[in-house]
């Protein structure tokens, strides 16, 4: 797909059919994560993988509205240092972001759709990921192809005005 | 480009040529960032695009190592909310981590390279920017065409091993 069709047509989607992901479309998902920049290279971030379906239907509830995790053909659960300091984990935010914008756009390039979710509950998400006590986890991307409709560029963005947003030269 | 070769071709470009950028190439820049992602929708950020060849001087200052933001054909300053509650605070730097990675992207599809910059003194910041008391710039992001050789996937990356940090089911 043209790269512009894909960041355009990267939607929430949090229906998707029965269908398993191919494992080349799954790691091509996970290295678009992996080759994410991130502040000097250090590279805060790891990433497990689910497709068990037992497994993600445990991890859905980790957070109250993260029930497309239940039904996704994998997750991406992305797991950070937690640090106390505060821009150290900032910045372990920022990166993970880059990271997961890299994973959406690399599913949407593949007609895969993807859904954002918290992970509220860390003491349930350690168990059922088994990541070490210095780590939590930061976010869950829930992957798989949609349900409802194929991914195509979007018209109509729910979004407050560009002319808002973007500011020219000065705010 | 395939969408693809443009998360591929992504790289750390801080030389740029004298060539400025066509408008409709910001103008596609600056709509990834605007469309990208965040948390319910809430949008908590704005971007500034500067294009003035002393203004960008300027801003060049404002982190010891942004010296390439004045040879920048284009910088987006990244701005945030400067709020007391650390997790908002945090998910707002991953929010702009997607916008940021969707930019970037963007403007790879384009041939155009970018480099961030950090943005360490706020003072200097807002004067230049000119964003009001209860917002920061958390990340300046250059564009510019690379002056050194032209964006092209990329075949060996300086990341710690891939089964490393993709954790499968499990850590």
């Amino acid at each position: 797909m043209e790269t512009w069709d894909a960041i355009t047509a990267r939607r929430n989607v949090r229906a998707y059919t029965d269908k398993s992901l191919p494992a080349n479309a799954l790691e091509r998902i996970a290295q678009a994560g992996w080759m994410a920049p991130s502040a000097n290279n250090r590279q805060h971030r790891d990433f497990v993988v689910c497709t068990d379906h037992e497994q993600l239907k445990e991890l859905a509830a980790v957070w109250q509205y993260g029930r497309h995790v239940a039904s996704s053909a994998a997750t991406v659960a992305v797991i950070l240092p937690d640090v106390d300091n505060e821009h150290d984990r900032e910045l372990d935010q920022f990166d993970a972001g880059q990271a997961v914008m890299a994973m959406m756009i690399a599913a949407t390039d593949q007609g895969i759709g993807s859904g954002h979710s918290s992970a509220n509950d860390q003491v349930l998400a350690r168990k059922i990921l088994r990541f070490p006590e210095d780590r939590y986890c930061a976010h869950l991307v829930a992957f798989g192809y949609p349900g409802d409709r194929p991914l195509a560029p979007i018209k109509k963005l729910n979004r407050r005005p560009f002319d808002e947003v973007v500011h020219l030269g000065t705010w």
